[in-house]
């Protein structure tokens, strides 16, 4: 029986890891819950799986559910996240959006245990650090994205065999083959409809510019200690190959499948089995029947080239990148700015940065800090 | 430094398998050359490799052969063909074409050699005999068709976790999308003509009548211990996705690259490691940037359900499918029967055989020698 905390577990990902813990009840026991606003959502999961332990990001959210659930205990806010990710699992789910999950992974990872990470902040910003802690404490850490995770996949079994590239596959968003023309006048509605996966409205905007891939491919360099110039993005648009990988005798191994993050979940849950799912598998001779690939245009997705340069250049870079595109897409998601503007941005935000490094966990936070205060001068 | 014997070293597989040697020097030392008629190729290739050992078809030529090379050992016939496997190699690569491979694949595992094995007729006719023989001297059998090397590699690192599915892809030939009708009317010229691979005239004839999937699923049944309802033909006409396996959480790892046997070859000579190789690799922006997957149409290729037919019921079966299509390929490729007689006579084959069970090593000779001559009274 495996002790899993699930942080953020009312999001997208949170409930598709609550539909593989109650598929296989005999493997799996949650033991911490934690969500944002959504406590409705979160009582009926405290109901059904009966955490020892729930958080809820407002402190009065907690004291109500603290009388209404006398059972479990509760947290509230940064601390209550962390303390979910530090009590008596083995292993944390980390589904947070943004930022704010680096800190609960960092932690959890101090305490030893082992992450299954769909947070990709955590990496992006703080990869160095929570690699290094990762290496010292012997933790595993199991991706979740489907990209990583298939990454993952394909390098199983391949241990001391060099890889020439990883292939990052996209599904180019909901604005594949724009112009920048045709990109100034993207609306709201139209970047939150993506082509392929459901998912939160953050993680959806940034397919739309593709600085999900950027975030994905910072990931990877850190998952994978892949240097950045082995790193190649395969716009995709049927999101079936989740990714692959070449190796040096030029053999891709790819792994595959329906885009259902289930799979994923599941793998990074149960690991090293895979566990058994009764939902219908790929049909190749029906969604998996065509499949095309293409180079992305990072002429029009210029997010993208920031990630690289990012990585190229490490430090802050990837904090303040990050940090801003959270900030960024916080303003658009609210009205308050052009889907373009996000990108503009970033190239001013990138150029004028002066970079720090070797950044422990509170100069991280601060630089990030920095980032998002510099985005409100830009609109102000 | 592996030592290497090479069973059919001036076939296509053979000349490929010493490319891979000649770019490895380091690596590699070939210990034995075997040729049929193509003499003149094998006395180039042993100036070039100095083997210890080498073997002709027709003892005239080793005779001549043994003045022109006075620190070479030469053999001749079928049990050079032996000879030659059981020396002084760690590794039997088995490019043979037909049932003459089986001999020295059973005596070289016998011997405690491992085995590349590019010999589908080593496993189609052998299977039981030989994995049993495989698994009681520990022995190594590494596949060397590009299907079946990618099975093996998408199994690798998924040690018990059982699968779901293998799914083995078929270019489909040169008649793909035939009616029976347009097969009636197939030529030769047309049958050697394959979309994809340039092989050995036996194995392009096979292509195009589908019978070497057939014969593939019961190699893969053999070396991936899998029964027939497990294994599924794709029909994938750019062979660029080699095969794939889906797993029971319904995720599929698939193989991939351009179509080059030095690839498989490569692997199996090299196994555990994966050789560099300074070939282009696979672009998914230019072969690779379309994937096509469709089912194979059983009704108008018929030698497939021969071979799930001869598996399902195991025994002499599929010695007998094997032999006796040896036999019609012969017979077509000598422009006395047409394309469409070998799975028709195949069916009648089928239909009226008798079987037997637990053939040992001369049973399954017998039985082999008994279809091809059945085959001659169809048409005398």
């Amino acid at each position: 029986m495996k002790k899993v905390a699930i942080l953020g577990s009312t999001g997208s990902i949170g409930t598709q890891t609550l539909d593989v813990v109650r598929e296989n009840p005999d493997r799996f026991k949650v033991t911490a819950l934690t969500c944002g606003s959504n406590t409705e959502l979160l009582a009926e999961q405290i109901e059904e799986f009966r955490p020892e332990f729930a958080s809820a990001e407002r402190e009065e959210d907690a004291a109500r559910f603290a009388s209404r659930f006398p059972d479990v205990k509760f947290g509230w806010g940064r601390q209550g996240l962390i303390d979910a990710a530090c009590g008596s699992c083995d292993m944390v789910l980390n589904a947070l959006v943004g930022m704010r999950g680096l800190e609960p992974t960092y932690y959890a990872i101090k305490a030893g245990k082992d992450i299954a990470l769909a947070n990709k902040e955590t990496l992006v910003a703080g990869g160095s650090l929570v690699m290094d802690a990762a290496r010292s404490k012997g933790v595993k850490i199991l991706p979740v994205d489907s990209e990583h995770s298939a990454i993952f996949q394909c390098l199983e079994g391949n241990a001391g065999r060099p890889l020439n590239k990883i292939l990052l596959t996209a599904s180019g968003g909901p604005f594949r083959g724009y112009s920048l023309a045709q990109l100034e006048k993207v609306t709201l509605e139209q970047a939150l409809n993506h082509p392929r996966w459901t998912m939160g409205a953050k993680i959806t905007v940034d397919s739309a510019t593709m600085m999900n891939k950027g975030l994905e491919v910072i990931e990877a360099r850190w998952l994978f200690d892949a240097p950045p110039e082995k790193i190649q993005i395969l716009v995709h648009p049927q999101s079936i190959v989740h990714s692959a990988v070449e190796f040096e005798d030029k053999s891709v191994i790819a792994q595959m499948g329906v885009p259902d993050m289930r799979i994923p979940i599941s793998l990074a849950l149960g690991y090293p089995d895979r566990l058994k799912s009764s939902e219908p598998g790929l049909d190749f001779f029906g969604q998996g029947a065509n499949l095309t690939f293409e180079k992305p245009d990072t002429s029009v997705f210029k997010c993208i080239g920031f990630a690289y340069d990012a990585i190229r250049e490490e430090g802050s870079y990837p904090v303040v990148l990050n940090g801003a595109n959270e900030a960024l897409v916080d303003l658009f998601l609210r009205g308050k700015i052009r889907f373009v503007d996000i990108q503009d941005t970033l190239e001013r935000v990138m150029d004028r940065h002066r970079p720090e490094y070797g950044l422990d966990l509170e100069g991280i936070l601060e630089a990030d800090c920095r980032a998002r205060e510099s985005i409100k001068e830009y609109f102000s």
